[in-house]
């Protein structure tokens, strides 16, 4: 049987010296990711009335991990809300931060299924917590019976608008990050920006990085968006404290969710490996290692974005003044423009390599093209790199003079 | 965009009181198997030529993962094969027994494949042993860097006809046998039957149960075969010493396999709770659990095929005279046709509460009709299961009654 356009189902035998089978078969994969703030309020039904297979009901009972962190803040109305709702829940609060994102912590996840007697057909795991938590949950809850059911509920900005949007799970194992892991989407998500409240503004930077990354390959319109209200949205933490932030802070969020969601969904698996939402990940993974534990994860990814769009100036991709915007936008979003590393020699040159292995043996690199548009490039040289790190450093210095006494020597020069 | 029949593809964005996205995706899974015997003798190419993503030339290198007693068995052939051919091989030998069968075990082969510095793209690991092996493999596999390609070439007829030509990989975890798991089909699995050279005579039998099975559920010609040739092709290993060994060994294990196939194809992922191939897998978990470390699984997935049989025949879905068929087709694999477990008091009520529970609320039992044939029950009683324990004694002592002294005391009377 065939189905559709380059797929295909069956089995067949070949009979020859000695017989052949190939079997070929389709797994549909479907999820959602619903935006619903207040999740937790006593007369908000998502949580109840949104998985069809599984609906919520008095009576029934759920296993939750949370981040610890999660539940220290918001524990009460959680346990409130299900409480309200004769819903018996079983609440395990799991510290998940970068050092604990290991394969101890999915045991533990996995002995809190055991312990629950879980019916997989019928009690999906809640997973609550930053995308350490929902990658860890995620990942147990894959591995459970071959695949158990999660729900998925971000409490930070890269979870709302990163993590808890596809469908990677994983933990890390020895100096490899996300070494292992699996492909498994949460049937749903929920987006409730009101656990941002809690969450301190470098977290809330962080998440920003990543969507300044979407505005800068796909779209000038939330560019424009950060540009005018990403200082004051940062500092209300998406909370909406005013109409104006609340109509900003939604637009910026659905917007850069769904940018997302248009890059992923296409290829969830991967099997491409020009990922125009690699952009700021091709020397970020080198720079976060090297400067360990000095930079979060979107920090990285900023100064990576910072030297790509010096890069991009050079090659006459981006005019210095469209180059100027980036950095002033990054600035007031709390991000950084440079680190030391970039002076190490060879250090963007070794990133470079170490992607191109994992980009099964080219380049791959978006570039932008402007503010909003990206191309794929497989031309950069290390001389390019050098240069593209000179100009950095002499736009951030023009640009934020005060800020000179930033930087340490330039061994690039050297 | 549609694709086929109930499948779908795409992104859907709902907007209301928040957004709400819908992602749906297909994901194509392909894989091969290939019998061909004296895979390792210099001159056959299979090993060589079969993938066509990655073949594998001289100058290439592979890791391959081995379980210990296969490797102290067939190891220098292997290398030699590999020598002759130019491929620089890492083989690391593995302890591979349900004991070790355990996260450790995965977590060794996942520092194999970190030393080796394994390219993902272009270096499939190898899987060579017995169903154990291949599991562990298969699953540290599936989970490095959330997929990397494996080849597995099973080594015991459990692994030739079962283990090795499903998608299915694991490990148990505390008391729950293949707790965690994944679906990930190796690329490609070369059945070779000149390793059952050494395999001794009762995992000979083990896997014979396996091919049992399919042919009570799907097929009287292959029931007809093992009546004939059973004993002989069992003896011989499946060696094929002479040329009727060799027809009749073929044609038991390739039917077995297509058969197998046949059932496990359209239901990969096992969304369908009503599996034929479950057939033998009602009360057996419970029975191989309560007599550890009596009974291999294929011996007791035998003990639950001779209960059922008797069910059968008190329903009259089967005549005494083919029970006795089985019953003596059965004995002359070299399996078992009752345990004094048996006779525990409510152990085949409890057994079956427990699938019942894996099946989502009901028995969807297969039972047989006839021999060749089956249907699904959903209302077998307690006292139906006593009379069937009745019967089976009975019928096994009129047929044997030289080993009537193998019968403990029948609580079940009491
Ligand atoms: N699966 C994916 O596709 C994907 C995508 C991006 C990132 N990630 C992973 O996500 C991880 C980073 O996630 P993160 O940035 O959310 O960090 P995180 O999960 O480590 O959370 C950051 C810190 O904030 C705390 N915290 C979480 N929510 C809070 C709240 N509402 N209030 C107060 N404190 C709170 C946490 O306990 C933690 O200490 C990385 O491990 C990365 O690999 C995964
Ligand atoms: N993935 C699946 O779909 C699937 C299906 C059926 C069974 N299984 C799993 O397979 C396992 C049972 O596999 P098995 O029956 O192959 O047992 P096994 O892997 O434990 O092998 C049996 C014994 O024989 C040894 N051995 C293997 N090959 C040999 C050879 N050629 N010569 C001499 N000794 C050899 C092994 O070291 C072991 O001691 C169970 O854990 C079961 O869960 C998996």
């Amino acid at each position: 049987m065939r189905s559709g356009v380059g797929f295909s189902q069956g089995l067949r035998r070949k009979l020859g010296d000695g017989p052949a089978w190939t079997v070929e078969a389709l797994r549909q994969v479907r999820y959602q990711v619903i935006q619903s703030d207040n999740l937790f309020s006593p007369d908000n039904r998502h949580l109840l009335d949104s998985s069809e297979d599984t609906p919520l009901r008095s009576g029934d009972r759920r296993l939750i991990i949370i981040d610890s962190n999660v539940d220290s803040h918001h524990g009460d109305r959680i346990r409130h809300y299900f409480d309200h709702h004769g819903v018996a829940v079983t609440i395990v609060p799991l510290r998940a931060d970068e050092l604990v994102k290991e394969w101890d912590s999915v045991s533990r996840v996995v002995d809190a299924m055991n312990e629950f007697t879980l019916d997989r057909r019928r009690e999906p795991v809640l997973a609550i917590g930053g995308g350490v938590l929902t990658d860890i949950v995620g990942f147990a809850a894959s591995l459970y019976r071959r695949g158990t059911p999660y729900v998925r509920i971000p409490t930070t900005l890269v979870g709302l608008v990163d993590a808890g949007v596809g469908i990677k799970t994983g933990v890390n194992y020895g100096a490899g990050k996300n070494r292992l892991g699996t492909y498994a989407p949460a049937t749903v998500t929920f987006l409730d920006r009101s656990f941002l409240r809690t969450l301190d503004l470098r977290h809330i930077s962080n998440g920003l990085a990543e969507i300044l990354k979407m505005a800068l390959i796909r779209s000038e319109d939330l560019f424009a968006l950060l540009e005018s209200h990403g200082t004051a949205v940062r500092a209300d933490r998406f909370q909406g404290s005013t109409g104006e932030l609340a109509g900003a802070g939604d637009a910026i969020i659905s917007e850069a969710i769904h940018l997302m969601l248009e890059e992923l969904h296409p290829n969830l698996w991967e099997s491409v490996l020009e990922r125009s939402v690699d952009y700021g990940h091709t020397f970020s993974p080198t720079i976060e290692m090297h400067t360990l534990p000095e930079l979060l994860h979107g920090e990285a990814v900023m100064i990576d974005m910072a030297v790509t769009t010096a890069l991009a100036t050079l090659r006459g991709d981006m005019s210095e003044k469209q180059a100027e915007r980036v950095y002033t936008v990054a600035s007031t979003l709390g991000l950084p423009l440079w680190n030391d590393a970039l002076a190490v020699p060879s250090l963007l040159k070794d990133a470079l390599q170490d992607t191109v292995r994992h980009r099964d043996g080219q380049q791959r690199l978006p570039l932008p093209l402007g503010i909003g548009r990206h191309h794929f490039v497989n031309d950069v040289t290390e001389t390019e790199l050098r240069e593209a790190v000179r100009l950095l450093r002499r736009q951030v210095q023009d640009l934020f003079p005060a800020h000179a006494d930033r930087f340490g020597p330039l061994q690039v020069d050297a």
